[in-house]
């Protein structure tokens, strides 16, 4: 059994992750804090203040899904108890990261894992993408959400640009008319973004060439897809002493 | 049995027809016409470089895929000779359509129609996107052609944004983030082109309200698309005097 | 304003309704009613355990989402009292709908709206597969839903190819070999029905003919696409005196 | 300049070749063979009705697209000519193969490159499946087929789950209500098999677990999406002595 602790155990992704933990038979939610929910629950455990409950609890493990301004100072107490961490919260940049690594250079025997993206199936699919363009120059991505999201195109439809533009040999450009109809380009690759009700998170690659195309597509209708890739994430974490950034090292794709 | 012609009988497009044709048990192909022919055969038929050949052969019913600068000549000519005409040829605009009712009010026996899009499913498909408009304001229309398409967006997408923009009865205008992404819009309605080889000809219209997305999706991978609306069209001619506009009053969608 | 209330309030479809209803400027959520939740409140409202409290807040239109058990007693008091009722209770057969009809003939002035499926996407795709059938008789239906639906096919896509074999003038069969893999027949309209985690109510039907495919698909992602059919019908159901049976006539579908 | 010669240079299959290997610049139409094409031309070139024409012609790699008849006679001759052979025929079982096997040790410098699919885009789908399936057990095969096709599931569906199946870490099998409806099994994967007019070769494999589903797709609308594979054959079987089996490692997937 491994003894997992949630920081933002009250937020909506901490909800979600303390549930699935306590729904796994080698795992234990021994530990929920959250420092905005003074006498809330989760489950039967009471939601403590302050991450020194990790502590008392014997944390072996920490999940960190809080705010990019609380969530250096939790990956730091973290390394400092000697409790391996895994941080979904957003806004972790290189200069954060290089932060990270100097105190894990202290304690050589802790883990932390920051992911972006823990939908497995995001992931596997821009791998999958990638593998594709080395054989399918021409290639565009449609990506598909809700209309309450304001920015385009999504960071997963040009993350996943990113790596076709630089996984193919040769580039690629169809043609140029009726430009304002042909999406927006990411590194000479072209993204179109469809917004509306209904819509949840999709993303469609399209690869052509002569007489056949292949699509990989990713549907996420559900905030639950970040689940499996949390779970592997927890069990993993021990055996990878140091900085770990994605998923892809933990599902043996890089 | 139907006596039926074909104006343009060598082009890609008349020699399936006069194929189509052929294999219909009611039908019977008397006639080939084609100026720039000469000594060509269609089956066991000759083809003929004037369109006096229709007359000799007894046509009942000319098909006409020829060329804009050609079609209105024939038309003509077929009117004057009491031939009813099915046309496909592109260009007809509003002052062709009058000219034409003009002839036929010499001939209120002959029937003429034209149609810009023999699509059967591509018509269907633009009717039954009109109706779910009157449900679901909120839509956007993603076509994806194959990369030899130098115009965006398709004609096609173009008339199914202005119906959907006419049939709804509130206005729908997604977040405005990345507009460079967002598609074109034609009468406020998101248009998105995409072009790839090995696409050929397809067309998604995307409706979408709380908790659900409507999709209607059309294909057209091969030109013989067009056949069964033309032999729909060929079979209904005679019995509609006067000239008739697009395939929808013959299917009973108007 | 209209004064609403809801039977069933504590259960999951019951709770989204309330909130639903909370959300919009012409409606007014007055009384929630809940045999088995003593002391439980939705919102600020406390949740009644008896009907009778619908006439103590004089509700105008009693919405109930309740078990087949307890729903035709709930109609029956909403009837005696003159309180209108929208129902999406399941398990209303045709000899359930007979005794409404008696109910009704007391109370000329009271409407009864109940109906199988209250997702208006799915209703409406319905309806345009049954028009597109009239012009392609060769239709195959793919649902694909969670892997913790235990029944197939869907209730939806059994409704469906029925409505598809009535409107087509003619049947189609298609080729017969390899049986086990060709899906299942409900009046030889073959369905196929796939179940997999992460997928959620999802339904295509494929019309074909020749060089083309017409395919009208239903996604709803989220137990909310009910949402909007329900709100249709509290605000139709005062205006629609007696029994009305399913959304369409309340869109002018029928 | 590779000089390239056609077996069955006067069926579909090879008339394409021909034109493609007609269009590349680094490759030239040397010798078309074709015994049931007396006084046919291919282009400016004369159909020769004995393979001894290749050596004529000085071909260095000959396209063998003929019938399970004739096809082991074929690839015999060139071996012993000293012509390398790229063979898209249908028919070679793994005796034949090994009876190819021992030809070429006779001849270590000639190379043969038997493939059952040349459709880089369904060999690289079958590829990118295998690795999804590493990472979601559960997955189901949608193949779409035009309504000629009398045999179900297609051979490419067939191998796919066949990948699948040995891939995957854990068997996977969905909930077993309406078996009738849920598709044959290949190897515990379900496969169902949708024929219709107006389809011409699809396969859609549908991986999904919690909160999500990864779906690869792949669409040959074209017998022209033979051709990249071919072409790719063409290039590389010179520096390939011996038999080499399927594209796969051409493509560097295996």
């Amino acid at each position: 059994m491994t003894r997992v602790g949630v920081l933002g155990a009250d937020g909506k992704m901490g909800r979600l992750v303390c549930a699935t933990v306590d729904a796994e038979p080698d795992l234990e939610l021994v530990a929920a804090v959250d420092p905005s929910s003074a006498g809330a629950r989760v489950g039967e455990l009471d939601i403590a203040l302050e991450p020194a409950a990790l502590v008392d609890a014997k944390t072996e493990v920490a999940v960190d899904f809080t705010r990019p301004d609380a969530v250096m100072e939790n990956i730091r107490f973290c390394v400092e108890e000697g409790i391996h961490a895994v941080v979904g919260t957003t806004g972790i940049d290189p200069d954060r990261m290089h932060e990270i690594r100097g105190w894990l250079r202290e304690r050589g025997d802790v883990g932390v894992i920051v992911a972006p993206n823990f939908a497995i199936g995001a992931v596997v699919g821009q791998r999958l993408a990638e593998q594709a363009a080395r054989f399918f120059p021409a290639a565009e991505v449609v990506e598909l959400h809700h209309d309450q999201k304001v920015d385009a195109p999504s960071g997963t439809a040009a993350a996943t640009a990113r790596r076709i533009a630089q996984a193919r040999r040769e580039s690629w450009s169809g043609p140029t008319g009726g430009e304002a109809f042909r999406g927006g380009e990411v590194e000479g690759v072209r993204v179109h973004s469809v917004r509306l009700p209904g819509l949840v998170a999709h993303q469609e690659v399209i690869f052509g060439t002569q007489g056949q195309t292949l699509t990989i597509r990713h549907d996420a209708p559900d905030r639950t897809s970040y689940m499996p890739g949390v779970l592997v994430a927890i069990r993993e974490v021990a055996t990878r002493p140091g900085l770990t950034v994605g998923l892809e090292p933990l599902l043996g794709l890089d």
